[in-house]
């Protein structure tokens, strides 16, 4: 199904997202709002809160209560962003400056604190406390999965179990949880929020690789990021852990030389790149996220045919095309 | 009462409540852990898993259980350290390096939102949701109490009910709270929570009220924390507060010249000190801090007469003495 499709079949419900998201709470302090605006307004995709949206529904729940709910995956998403820029010392984020850069690092640590605050706020709201355990477990494994990321910089000897750690803590493990509080407010038993917490899980390692290999092969005017930012700091992803694991030494010592020189140029990225490239390291990594796919898929095949779970399926499959 | 006194009537809970602690399940990642125990294990004051405890044997509520449910106040004001000592810059925390200096900023704000979310998690597990409730609108509050200080430095139209507004939100509500979760647990009805709560905040004032005296007052040795930081970074505290509503022309515009100086030295600092205590700002600061503290007894006095009270008593008093 081609993107706009897709977009069309999702537009009611995104549009609910907006509503929902511009109905939260503000904050008594205006300026928190402002920065919080900017951050959770910059064209984000709202996957997370349309998954909570759409597995809900895929086990029959239609109660527009879900909407609020859903968004509070947003916050803690748009949360983490500000904490990433901040570590990263990102430049750009969706196209627009990092926050960082406009307001300082001091004010993006504390706005970050308010959002995650605010996400845990709607949570309780909610009233569910399964809904709450899921959620504070996944920021417990989120904050592990970005220390472990910053842990893992330069560390070239990074193994793909290792680098699958990495991506499900600070990436898998919301979305899982997003799809799975989806099944828990439709009254999910055991074996449903099991399943829907695999599709999410498979779904957002899909989405983390491909991320990964946008970083490489995107285009910068589509992604809203300087490309090869992983490679200048150092972030070792997949499409590196293959070309290294079958590279001679030439080209081992040549990709560590540039992953590792601290004045890196753009026409050193593209020199790693091509090494990687002629490595089959793209190559290995898109198979790789056509394999999360195909698990993401088949976890959602344990539910009944219908047209959500197909709207699911499409978006599931629509991760590997994506081009931001 | 004189502080061995006061430390020897409270040494049981505090040994019980440094097990709470110990007890808390480690990361999976060793290096969140060697960064959480320094933060956790520097000598901390335990004042607000203290203030739980008490408060919930105060009604009458022994279960062993309260110690592990108070370390989560320990937890959020670990994670609050943390994330102030990078926004501050500071050098020193209670007479050791800051993390920050040890660890650097990315590994500090990201060891930060662990210690949240563990805080958010030991709520979930005791399975209350009105301690919840309450943790998650106190999170928000001081998140939002940490933004307001920030875009106070400098602001030397500062008003005494603002400045009251920030140190609510950055550190009475916390104490409130600990207090407040302390009486839940005891099964206190509406009036009895909203007293403990009164006796928390008012508590909380005093204490940073103290907290800002000791800033300008303290021994450093004592303290753990170089005099004067406040000062130097721009941050409008009571005394000076004070002391800027009744200067003179000449007076006021030493003293802004002084506090704006961005090559601020030790001299500059006493000789504000100086004008300061001329102007009357530190006896005035003084007596806010014993009215907060009267005000604390005040709603103590609401319960009945027992140990439990005359102890949280002679902590509230022991505020306005201390030391660091």
């Amino acid at each position: 199904m081609e993107k706009e499709r897709l977009l069309a079949a999702l537009a009611e419900d995104l549009e609910r997202i907006e509503s929902a998201l511009s109905a939260v709470q503000a904050s008594q302090v205006p300026f928190i709002n402002e920065v919080s605006h900017y951050i959770l307004f910059a064209g984000g995709k709202r996957l997370r809160p349309l998954l909570t949206v759409l597995c809900a529904r895929l086990l029959g729940y239609e109660d527009p209560d879900i909407y609020h709910l859903s968004v509070l995956f947003e916050y803690l998403h748009a949360a983490t962003l500000l904490h990433d820029d901040v570590v990263d010392g990102a430049e750009f984020r969706r196209g627009r400056k990092a926050a960082h850069n406009l307001w300082g690092n001091q004010a993006t640590i504390l706005v970050g604190d308010y959002l995650y605050a605010r996400a845990l706020r709607i949570a309780v709201e909610k009233g569910n406390f399964e809904v709450l355990k899921v959620v504070t477990q996944t920021t417990l494994l989120m904050s592990e999965g970005e220390v472990l990321q910053l842990l893992n910089v330069d560390n070239t000897g990074l193994t793909e179990a290792e680098y699958e750690e990495v991506i499900f803590r600070k990436t898998a493990a919301l979305m899982a949880a997003a799809c799975e509080c989806g099944g828990i407010m439709a009254g999910a038993g055991p074996e449903e929020r099991r399943e829907l917490y695999r599709f999410g899980r498979h779904l957002g390692l899909a989405f983390q690789i491909t991320d990964d290999l946008l970083d490489y092969l995107g285009v910068s005017a589509e992604t809203g990021k300087d490309l090869g930012t992983d490679f200048k700091e150092g972030k070792v992803t997949l499409p590196l852990i293959y070309a290294l694991e079958v590279a001679g030494d030439g080209d081992r010592s040549r990709l560590l030389a540039l992953l590792r020189d601290p004045e890196s140029t753009p026409e050193s990225f593209h020199e790693a790149r091509e090494i990687i490239a002629r490595l089959g390291g793209f190559e290995k990594t898109r198979r790789r996220a056509e394999r999360e796919v195909e698990a993401a898929l088949s976890a959602l095949s344990r539910f009944p045919e219908n047209p959500t779970r197909r709207l699911l399926e499409d978006l599931t499959r629509y991760i590997l095309v994506r081009r931001r």
